[in-house]
């Protein structure tokens, strides 16, 4: 190959990040970062398929690349598992935002340094990967600013297969991640009220066999329901498709006869409407739209020779 | 427990669908649709956690269940893949829509009975693999049928781990799945061009090592890369981020010089825009919004019992 090559500069990692509350984020997911950068990896090996012959000539070459972000008004996600990532494939890099971070403008996010091969390799893993993580951030955190009272959270709607990356999404926006899985807290919602009958029935079986360290949510769509639910030791009971003046009335009821009982709301929470639901006696409002909504952020990797 | 449960109706498929182009789709497939099931197991691994204590006591009744389209207006993706996946689980289904099928109404589209826990366990990975589907199958529907010449095909642009889904939503929807990963056809793309330094160059490294059984793509960004793309042999060209007028004039003289290059065009194409480029010499209109746009069919699952 004749084409130049920009040198290997060695790039230090900035030092004078501020601290901020996510920064500690992704450490915390102990084994969690690394079966995310396992899923990324098998991302990879997928998408380069038998090879990747357009870059195959260049693989003894060394690049320097810049990440650039084409949309305004979002919150950065993925930064630190980027790093990772990257790290995984040798490549060095300075990203100039952090998770949780803000951006209101366009422009370069981001320096990568390493073999060519690698870099085209990763690129489209990278890219996708960080373009819907800070989508869902982004969203998140546009929701949690409408917000006085309430918490954001997400729900199990999310992106088959991708939904830790989601999660941490969330978390990055501002969010609250509710459960990961089946097996997070115990959660009675309408097909289950259906099959037992009744809430008494159903918290009864329920409480059985689950821990006394689990905690117990119930889904219900009436008064009569959501008071029984307390009656019956439920820690959370979420308001399911009211209206807020019905939210209002039933979080009050609810906390007066146990103000230590979750109450969250969800069905339908639009960017709209969320505010109408920001009443004191409700602590959580829940979306799909954090996790399944419209992915927004454009990002593109351009090679700086 | 006591709650009534439906007797198991022995389901049989309807006999009386007509054939489509789309209804050998998933067969063809061949060992990728065992590959998709078994991503779809590991979703379904994944969710469960633990354990979901909410359905265990109801882990010795049988249920029947609607699942319900609550969007309009929306093509149907992902059923025969949902049939083979809710088998794998011992659950019987009738779908009352196929893929490929455009459904302008709300309603049921499927039954399912079989084991309560199964039913409530699997509830979660379904419906969002299916709504994600559907929502990519929509889109490109939607694409397609704006265009008279060209035809609609997706990108790389796609959600990580996801992408076989989308790339099979987007046949259903119509359109053509361009490359799987990088090892399905050569492309050339503007950070390769930088690096090799020159079209001529590039396609000359390119083609010692690429097998003569594989086509070559190259990326261009103005009329003099195009025509010397086409001198050079390469199978298809793409213009990428053309104003349609620039699109015509070089499509025009790529096509003079040699029709049987494939013109590929790329780059902020929206809905909006998509009929400008829908040019006589152009044949391929590529764009990462049918894989990475917003997801907005909603689907719910409701136990019959």
């Amino acid at each position: 190959m004749r084409q130049k090559v920009s040198k290997l500069l060695f790039l230090k990692t900035s030092s004078k990040k501020p601290e901020d509350p996510f920064s500690k984020c992704l450490k915390s997911w102990g084994d969690n970062v690394e079966k995310l950068l396992e899923i990324l990896s098998s991302h990879v090996r997928e998408d380069e398929g038998n090879l990747d012959i357009a870059s195959f000539p260049l693989r003894n070459t060394t690049s320097r690349a810049t990440v650039f972000l084409k949309t305004e008004n979002v919150v950065a996600s993925g930064i630190e598992l980027a790093q990772r990532f990257l790290e995984k494939y040798h490549l060095k890099s300075i990203f100039h935002v952090k998770d949780g971070e803000f951006i209101p403008k366009k422009g370069a996010i981001g320096e990568i340094e390493g073999n060519t091969y690698s870099l085209l390799l990763i690129e489209r893993t990278l890219l996708n990967t960080l373009s819907l993580m800070f989508s869902t951030a982004t969203v998140t955190r546009r929701f949690a600013r409408k917000l006085k009272h309430a918490k954001i959270a997400a729900t199990r709607k999310t992106i088959p297969g991708f939904s830790l990356f989601q999660k941490l999404a969330v978390m990055h926006g501002g969010g609250d991640t509710h459960r990961f899985n089946l097996g997070d807290c115990v959660m009675i919602k309408d097909n289950h009220l259906k099959l037992y009958g009744s809430v008494e029935k159903a918290i009864q079986e329920v409480k059985k066999i689950s821990s006394f360290t689990r905690k117990i949510e119930i889904e219900v769509e009436n008064m009569e329901d959501a008071l029984k639910a307390v009656e019956m030791g439920a820690d959370i009971v979420m308001l399911d498709n009211m209206s807020p003046e019905m939210v209002e009335k039933v979080s009050k009821k609810i906390k007066e006869m146990n103000p230590n009982v979750v109450v969250e709301v969800s069905g339908g929470i639009t960017e709209e409407n969320v505010s109408d639901y920001d009443i004191e006696t409700v602590d959580v409002i829940s979306t799909s739209r954090l996790t399944l909504s419209e992915v927004f952020v454009d990002l593109s990797l351009e090679i700086q020779r």
